[in-house]
């Protein structure tokens, strides 16, 4: 459990994402994660702070770059919770694989990378140098609850029993 | 053929790839699909209707949610239309395990999860569980086409045979 | 060297990545590239020339579909820069797998795919039939550096030595 002693040690409480899953009744029919051999797959991740948006926000009108930086961190700790979630102890990641991250932006917003960092600095400071993922910063028109940021995550896991996923879907 | 019945029984016709392809000759160099062991990767996907853009626009703008909903229906429908032709028979897709939905999006409309749901309330009417991926909706500024819906979508199969993808091109 | 003596006939240089990446110290903790088995992930690129921006701005506004196209084969050229890089010698690529091409865009514009081309006939030339990945073409608002394409492009390789990969990081 180093990992989640370093979270600690940030201050940095890991959502319990059963009750996000149930909370969050969106309509959607996804899951939260999936593996295929040592490969996890995450659904996208929005910045949340005991379960609400969390600076909300369109980069270069409503927020500043520190502003995105820290929604972008946000938007990372959900990925944790999913990969925590799915593997049980963060210590299984392996290595962070493919990171992209949607940075909601307005006409001529060009610092997406400056956003992105808030969440690949958060996987350097748990992680160290297996923490940097191969990465792509792009600016978007609009995020889901009005979001700043939106990433999608891969990661290489070591191990092989992987939790069946959450799913979003309808109320019944 | 158990998806393809349902698919009959939801009244939704696979279009023909091949001629799709030879139709739609756009100068891009792409092919449809291709296979890395258990996964297959499909070009992205935007709604057509007997080979015609369907409810182009921007969500927000020229579109309500609804439409865009329809559209991003359509849209998996050309997604699966690539993939029966790459495996030949729909059953074989195990399933759905990342989707990344693009969304033609206006100033300040976030609603971009609504309108995806299109994609993956279909993979779920034909799959079940199976049918729910991995997610992402993200709102962009502009597709090809004028499309208001753009998927990317990768799926588990099961056996071997994988059919040599239909390549864009140039008219010679 | 089949791939290189190509580029060398197309007058191209492939840039040095070692000199780029400590040229262009971003503060952005990320990889150039991460194999998985055969599959070589590249972080996004952006066209550069001579290691600055080349042809930045927003198709629809700043920039023509051919300016475009010039961009997104200038993109490629550090794509490729960075599969040299990890693998040592561009034959070992087998397959472009999957290439997303980003492309900054006003409102209305919908020639993405025009512009990508620049980037996958670059692959087609030096590669034939295997340089035809899966593809979607996005328009986004926002790259950075203002770049008006990015890039992301995974490749299947043969062989199994892949160099470690550089680090954009902070300076000390």
């Amino acid at each position: 459990m180093i990992v989640e002693d370093k979270l600690r040690s940030l201050d940095i409480e890991l959502p319990d994402l059963e009750v996000e899953y149930q909370e969050n009744v969106s309509g959607a029919r996804f899951v939260s994660h999936l593996a295929v051999r040592d490969v996890l797959y995450l659904s996208g991740t929005v910045p949340l702070k005991a379960g609400r948006p969390h600076l909300p926000g369109v980069l270069g009108a409503d927020l500043t770059v520190a502003q995105g930086y820290e929604a972008a961190r946000y938007a990372m700790v959900q990925a944790l919770a999913a990969a925590r979630y799915a593997l049980g102890d963060l210590d299984r990641i392996e290595r962070a694989l493919q990171l992209i991250g949607y940075v909601n932006s307005a006409p001529g917003f060009s610092e997406q990378p400056r956003v992105v960092n808030g969440a690949t600095d958060l996987l350097v400071e748990l992680y160290g140098d297996r923490g940097k993922p191969t990465r792509a910063a792009i600016g978007c028109q609009g995020l889901a609850l009005g979001s700043s940021v939106e990433l999608v995550l891969t990661v290489l896991f070591s191990g092989s029993d992987v939790r069946p996923p959450l799913a979003r879907d309808r109320r019944a």
